[in-house]
């Protein structure tokens, strides 16, 4: 027997899980412990929602006669999340409970105000997500390789935490243990700070001239791709995590500022090295991001011109591979008006010299 | 004969071009011209730097006894523009002189005060350029597919603009004109603004502890790709360009404070709406983004499950071609620790049902 079909056998004998909230997230929840023969039981305030849901293969509506399941997984809109755990631990006095939301100190302390007993009960977030929610884009491998966070009390037992973390791992995640304040400072700043400061950059482009769009390169685009969020979501999560968003905006405000500053007068004592700085604490700050694998080490990038033909691409990965150049990451540039584009091939640094000469020696231009 | 044989025969027939500092642009010119026949001369202040350009095939060293140039193509730094403009249209008294500084305004200003006659300047602006700089890096397409920005003058003859739009078609470049304020503010807006707004954001990530990176995603890693762009050269481009992008950094500081300002006290009058209000305003700036082919059409997004494995992408992209689906863009998407990853595929709207359906039936796993 394997790692996984240990951890799948484990799942299955403790019993069912009931999942609370049957959009995105609940549904591919549904779906991915389903896939692992787990029973899974589920629940809505929208008929409508659960019924596809179920339809979708996520599990089935939950009745009156179901047994008390092992575990119930409250994945309901971030506004809500305190009332469906408070609801769902009296519900189901003896199951555990965890929520998938993706801020957990609000609800928590919610329910700490109001003296609910969380012995029961473990957060958990689980970074996974797309641009546009819904059972219907449920899948049952959205949180395969994802980090999975668990908010642990003190006073959480250790089976509790264990059934949580069991499936977790089951639904393909990466655990991560971390307190509520740090799990929310850590999203404030990798995921809400990111959010607003795309949305704000790519509201500045509204009043401007369609001649200065032409312009727009990759850059452009990159900046402000997550700017096409969905605000109503994205208005409910940052009101949960207002404390530590508002002070990461304050500091990003501030620097935003001195920069402006620094730049409308440069003779100003400082001014020069005040934007230097700032702009060498960018390279400092981008080199800290983990890269793939988990690894912050930095690969070789190549560039090769792709003409815009079917099966190009195809050609040249087909080709990588037959040379023994193994790709880490791949991006696409577009030339705006022209058949032709440039793939961006990240490589192990050692290895880049000779893959640019091997693809020119097969005929490929690089840059 | 075809239109770029016919091109290149003009740009042979109109005599040599000398280019002034053989840097990544310079030599990229350079090559791209030898590439199509014509003569290229090179010169720059080092030594070192124009015997590799040379090396390089972007041109030879021009000598005292090289008849004038049809074109001087001046590409040195963005602080010495006007001083080499200027010297460049006394020493060849019936040459057209050209510059491909990503600033226009500034050294024209700076020329029309020191009295320069300017008839013989055309100010353009190729919107090409790569993270790292140098002759080393340059290519002959380096110009291909992208705009290039022609800022002439009310007095600027037919002919020189004629010679100066010939040598940038030659080179691959979408010709656009604009004045040297609507270029300014069009490059201040569109690359300067996501420059020090990704490097700010960057920055901020300095001294966050190694756990909150650890939950970094796509959305942290595109919004900060550019703030790894050299220091020292922005430096340079964000003095010369200070007036628009002063403005700019002004009204978006604007909106972060107004934006923390909402969130941090939502229940004030109208605090919600104007966070709405910001967040529907950046979905309505991307929108406005021109995307491939310079068109501004959206395209519905596939995602695969992709293993790490070597070929398994270029096999996808293959299976893609033999379904008859053309793949307007491509983005990979990394699962920090784990051995697996994403392709994200945009395709037309009206065949993405198809081509996951498609897909699916092969055996991918899709989103």
């Amino acid at each position: 027997m394997n790692e996984t079909e240990r951890q799948s056998l484990a799942a299955r004998s403790r019993g069912p899980v009931h999942v609370i909230g049957a959009g995105l997230l609940g549904a591919s929840v549904g779906l991915g412990l389903r896939e692992r023969g787990v029973e899974v039981t589920l629940e809505d305030q929208s008929p409508t929602t659960v019924a596809l849901a179920a339809d979708y293969g996520a599990g089935r509506v939950r009745t009156a006669e179901d047994p008390q399941p092992a575990l119930v997984v409250v994945a309901t809109p971030p506004d809500v999340i305190a009332d469906a755990v408070e609801r769902a631990l009296a519900a189901y006095p003896e199951s555990v409970v965890t929520d998938v939301a993706s801020v957990k100190l609000a609800p928590y302390a919610e329910l700490l105000r109001r003296g609910v007993d969380l012995t029961r009960y473990v957060g958990s977030h689980p970074m996974a997500g797309r641009e546009r929610g819904g059972a219907i884009m449920a899948r049952a491998d959205l949180f395969v390789g994802r980090p999975w966070v668990i908010c642990r009390d003190g006073d959480t037992p250790a089976e509790a935490l264990a059934l949580v973390e069991a499936v977790a791992l089951d639904l393909g995640g990466v655990l991560t243990e971390m307190t509520p304040e740090e799990h929310d400072r850590a999203v404030g700043l990798v995921s809400h700070l990111p959010q607003v400061v795309s949305s704000l950059l790519a509201a500045r482009l509204v009043p401007a001239p369609e001649q200065s769009l032409g312009l727009a390169g990759a850059g452009l685009r990159d900046t402000t791709r997550i700017a096409s969020s969905d605000p109503a979501l994205w208005m409910q999560i940052l009101g949960a995590n207002r404390v530590p968003v508002v002070e990461f905006l304050d500091a990003f405000a501030s620097d935003v500022t001195d920069f402006a500053d620094a730049l409308r007068d440069p003779e100003q004592q400082g001014a020069r090295r005040r934007i230097a700085d700032l702009l060498a604490a960018g390279n400092g700050g981008v080199s800290r991001i983990p890269g793939k694998h988990g690894s912050s080490e930095r690969f070789a990038s190549i560039q090769v011109l792709v003409d815009d033909t079917p099966g190009q691409l195809a050609r040249l990965l087909t080709e990588l591979g037959e040379l023994g150049i193994n790709m880490e990451d791949l991006r696409l540039e577009h030339s705006p008006g022209a058949q032709i584009g440039f793939a961006e091939i990240a490589v192990l640094p050692e290895v880049a010299e000779r893959a640019v000469a091997d693809l020119v020696e097969r005929g490929w231009r690089t840059l």
